[in-house]
C-alpha cells in the first residue's frame, strides 16, 4: 500500500495499520497513557483532601485531556474517508461517527462542549467521565476477546440468566413470607428479599440481611445448596467458552506461522504448503 | 395436517404447532406478558405504600388475569381431545388435567374459585401466587434444557449431595462441641451449627454465626478448606453436563440441516444423505 | 456358590452377596434406617427442651440401638471366617476386626461397654456418637466414589494444598504487619491473621476480621484477586476428576452389557465379541 | 559423571544430583525441617505470651538457623563452580549469586549480618523473615508446577485480569455515585468503593461496606451477577491449564518408562524403541 497524501498517512497512524510503525505506536501509547491518567485522577479526585489541594492542576489536566481527545476525534473524522467504507465526505463520515468506537470518543468530549457553548453542566454525571475508560477498548485485544466469547456463548448465557431470574423471584417471594413477620424492618418487602437472594446466591453474603426464623433458615439453606449450582453455571460456561476460543486462536496462529523453503529460501505460510499427491 | 374444525384450530394455536402462525405467537406473547406483569405486581404489592395507593387497580388486574387464565385453562381442557393421547372426552380430559403443565395452570386459578364459591381464603399463601410464574415453564426452552441436564446428571448430583449431607452433619456436630460453651446463645444446638455449616460451606458467610474459640476456628478452617472442594462439585458437574448437552444439541441441529439436491432440486436432510459405496 | 450352613447364610445376608436376596435387603434397610434415626436424635437431643421432654425415650432408644449394633458386630465377627481371607478362627477374626469398616463398627459400640463394665464415661465426647454416621459408608456407593476420586487425584490435591498453605502463611504474616497497629484486638497475632486468611481466601468472609488500613486493604485486595484462583484449584481438580471417573464408569458399564447371539441365542458379553479377521 | 574431589561431592549433595544419595536426602530433609520450624516459630512468636516465655530459646534458635543457612549459602557459593555454567571462580560465582534461588538464600541471611556488622536493624520488617519460607521453593516440585502453569497461561490470565480491572473501576465509580450521599462515611471516595468492588466481585463479602440505596442495591446486584462470571475466569483458566499440564506430565512420565529388551536384556527407554519399517 502506497501512502501518497497526508490524510492517508494520518489514517495509517491512527488505525495502526502497519505493525512496525514507530509514530503509530508512540501515538497509541500516548493516548492509552492519557486515558489511564484520566481514570487515576478521577479516582484520586474523589478523595476530598486530594481534590482540594490539586484543584488547579486537576482542572488544567482535564482541559488538556479533552483538547487532545478532541484533536484525536477530529483527525479520525477527517481521515476516515480513506477507508472505502466511509468514502463519501458527508455520509461516509456520518456513518463512521455512528460506529461504537466513534460514539464512545464523542461521548468523552461532548460534555465539555455542552458546558462551554450551551451552559449544560453534566460534571455531576461521573458516568460520563468513566466513559473515558471505554476508549481503551479500541486498543485492547483482551476486551475484544471477552466480547467475542460472550457473543459466542450468548444463547447459553441468556438461558442460564433467565433460569437464575426465575429461581431468584421464587426464592425472594418465599423468603419474604418466612421472614417478614419476624424482621419487618429487614425483610420489609419482596425487593428487599430479592436483594437478599442475589447476595446469597452469588455467595457474597454481606450479613446485612439474613433469615432468623427456623423456616426461613431451612428454606435459605436449601436455596443456597441448590441455587449455587445454577448460579455457578455462567462462570463455568464463560470459562469453557474462553478456553475453546483460546484453542481456536492458537490453532489459527499456528496455521499463520511462516516457514522458509529450504530450496528457494522464500517465505511460505504453513497453510500454503502443498501436500504432494 | 389439515385443520377442519374450530377445536382443531384452537388446539393448534394453544400448542403453537405451526412455527409461523401469527395468531399463535400473539397468543403466546400475550400470556407470557400477563405472567410477567402478575409477578411484577406481586413484587411491587409487597411494598406497603405501593399496595395502598393502587389497591383498586391491583384487585381489578388480579381478577382480569384470573379470568384470562381461566379461559385459557377451559380452552385447553376443551381442545385437548384433538390430541390422540387424550381422545376420550371424559377420561382423556382427566388424563390431560393430571399432566404437570395442566396442574400448574389449575393451581394458578383454583384459589380464586375456592374463595368465591367456598369462602376458603388462601390469599395469605403467597406461594400460590408465585405459582403463576411456573406457567412460564411451558414457553421456556431454557428451563426445559436445565431440567433435562439435571435429569441426565441425576445420579452424580444425588451422590454429591449425599456426601455434602454427611460432611455437613459431621461438621455441625463437631463445631457445636467446640463452640457451645463459649457462645451458648449462638451455637445453642446442633441445628444452629448446621445453619453455620451450610452458610460456611456454600461460602456465603453472613457473619451472624462463626467460631471464636481456638479449637473451633482451627476446625472451621479445615472444614472450609476441605469442604469447599466437595461443595463445588455440584456446580462443576452441572456446568460440564450443560456444555455436553449443548454440544449434542448443536450436533443434532447440524444433522437436521436441510440441503437441496443439485440434480433434482429437492430438499434432503443431512442425515438422509447416502454414502456411495 | 452353595450355602450349606447357618454361618454361610448369615455371611451372605450381612455382606449382601446376592443382589435379589430379600432378607439381605431388609437387614440393610433396617441398619441404615437405625443409623439415620440415631443421627437425627443426636441432632434433636442438642435442643435442650427436646432433650428434657424425651429423656427416657432417648435413653431407651440409645440402649436399643447399641444392642442391635452389638448383635450386628458379633454376627459379623462370627461369620467372617466364611471369607477365605479371614479363615482362621482366631487370627482371621483379628485380621477382620482391624479392617476400617470393622473398626468403625467397634468404635460405635465400645463407649457403652466401657461405661457399663469399667465406669469410663465418654458420653461427653460427641465425636464418638457422630461415628455412628460413618457406619453408613459401608452401604454408600456415593462415598466410595468420592474416596476413589480423591485417591486418584491425590498428588495434584497435595500439590495445590501445599501451595495454598504457603500463600496462606505469607498472606497472614504480611497482613499481621499491616493491621496489628491499627486493630491490636482483632489482628492480635499471626494465628488470628491466618484465620482471616482462610476465611478470605475461601471467600466465606464472615466479617469478624478484615483490614481497615489503606495498606492492609490494598494487600488484602491483591491476595483476594490472586489467591482465589489458587484456592479454586482443588474444586476444579476434584470436579474434572469426578467427571473423568464417571466416564470410565459409564464405559465399563457399557462394556459389561450383555448381548444375545442371534445364531445360538446364548448370552455374550460385549467385551467377548470377536472381530473377524 | 565421576566425583573426584570434595567440591564435586559437596555440589552433588547440595543439588541432589543422585536420586538414591542418602547424605543428600538427609541434608535436604534437615534444611526443609529447619525452614518449617522457622516459620512455625515466626507464627508463634507473634503471640505475646509465647514470645515472652521463650525469649531466650527463640533468640538462640534464630542465631542457630542463620548460622546453618549461612554455612549452606557459603557451601553453595563455593561449590557452584562445578557447574560449567558458573565455571569462572569470580564471575561464575557472581552469576550464580544473581540467580533467583541464590538471591532468596542471601536475603534470608543478610539482615542478621547487617545488624551485627553495620547496626542496621531490620527485625521490624517481618517480610524479610517470611522470606525464609521461600527457600522451600527450591525443594518443592508443587510450586514449580504452579509457576509453570501460570507461565503457560500468562497471556490469558493477563487478559482476564485486565478486564477485571476495567469492570472494577467502572463498578466502583458508579457505586460511589449511588452511595456517597447516603453513606458519606462508608463510601467516602472511589478507592473505598474499589475496596467494596473487590470484596463483592470475589464474593468474599465481609459486610463492612455495602450499598443501602435502591439504586445502589440494583446496580450492585447487576454487578454481582455479571461480574462474578468474569471474576471466576482466572480460576477456571488455571484449573484447566493445571489439568492439561498434568496430562502432559503423565504422558511424559509414560514415555520415560524403562523396558528390558527380551533379547539382549538391556534397558530401553520407551521413547528409544524403534518401529520396524
Amino acid at each position: 500500500m502506497k501512502i501518497n497524501s497526508l490524510k492517508e498517512r494520518t489514517y495509517e497512524i491512527l488505525e495502526s495499520l502497519k505493525e512496525d510503525d514507530r509514530t503509530s505506536r508512540l501515538f497509541e501509547l500516548f493516548i492509552v497513557f492519557l486515558i489511564f491518567l484520566n481514570v487515576l485522577l478521577l479516582i484520586l479526585e474523589s478523595i476530598e483532601t486530594f481534590a482540594e489541594q490539586h484543584l488547579i492542576f486537576l482542572a488544567l489536566f482535564s482541559v488538556f485531556s479533552l483538547f487532545v481527545f478532541s484533536i484525536e476525534y477530529l483527525l479520525r473524522l477527517w481521515s476516515c474517508t480513506v477507508n472505502p467504507s466511509y468514502k463519501n465526505p458527508v455520509f461516509g463520515r456520518l456513518k463512521w461517527a455512528l460506529t461504537p468506537y466513534a460514539l464512545i470518543d464523542l461521548i468523552v468530549i461532548l460534555p465539555f462542549y455542552l458546558l462551554v457553548f450551551f451552559g449544560v453542566d453534566l460534571t455531576g454525571l461521573v458516568i460520563l467521565r468513566v466513559f473515558r475508560l471505554f476508549k481503551i477498548i479500541r486498543y485492547s485485544e483482551s476486551i475484544n476477546t471477552i466480547i467475542r466469547v460472550v457473543k459466542a456463548e450468548k444463547d447459553t448465557l441468556i438461558t442460564t440468566y433467565f433460569v437464575l431470574f426465575i429461581v431468584l423471584i421464587v426464592a425472594a417471594t418465599m423468603m419474604y413470607q418466612f421472614e417478614n413477620a419476624a424482621q419487618p424492618e429487614v425483610f420489609s418487602n419482596i425487593p428487599d428479599a430479592m436483594w437478599w437472594g442475589v447476595i446469597t446466591l452469588t455467595t457474597v453474603g454481606y450479613g446485612d440481611i439474613y433469615p432468623v426464623t427456623i423456616g426461613g433458615r431451612f428454606f435459605g439453606a436449601i436455596i443456597a445448596l441448590i441455587g449455587i449450582g445454577i448460579f455457578a453455571l455462567p462462570a463455568g460456561i464463560l470459562a469453557s467458552g474462553f478456553s475453546r476460543h483460546q484453542e481456536e486462536f492458537d490453532k489459527k496462529k499456528d496455521e499463520d506461522e511462516v516457514y522458509l523453503c529450504p530450496h528457494c529460501k522464500k517465505e511460505i505460510m504453513k497453510n500454503d504448503l502443498w501436500h504432494k499427491k
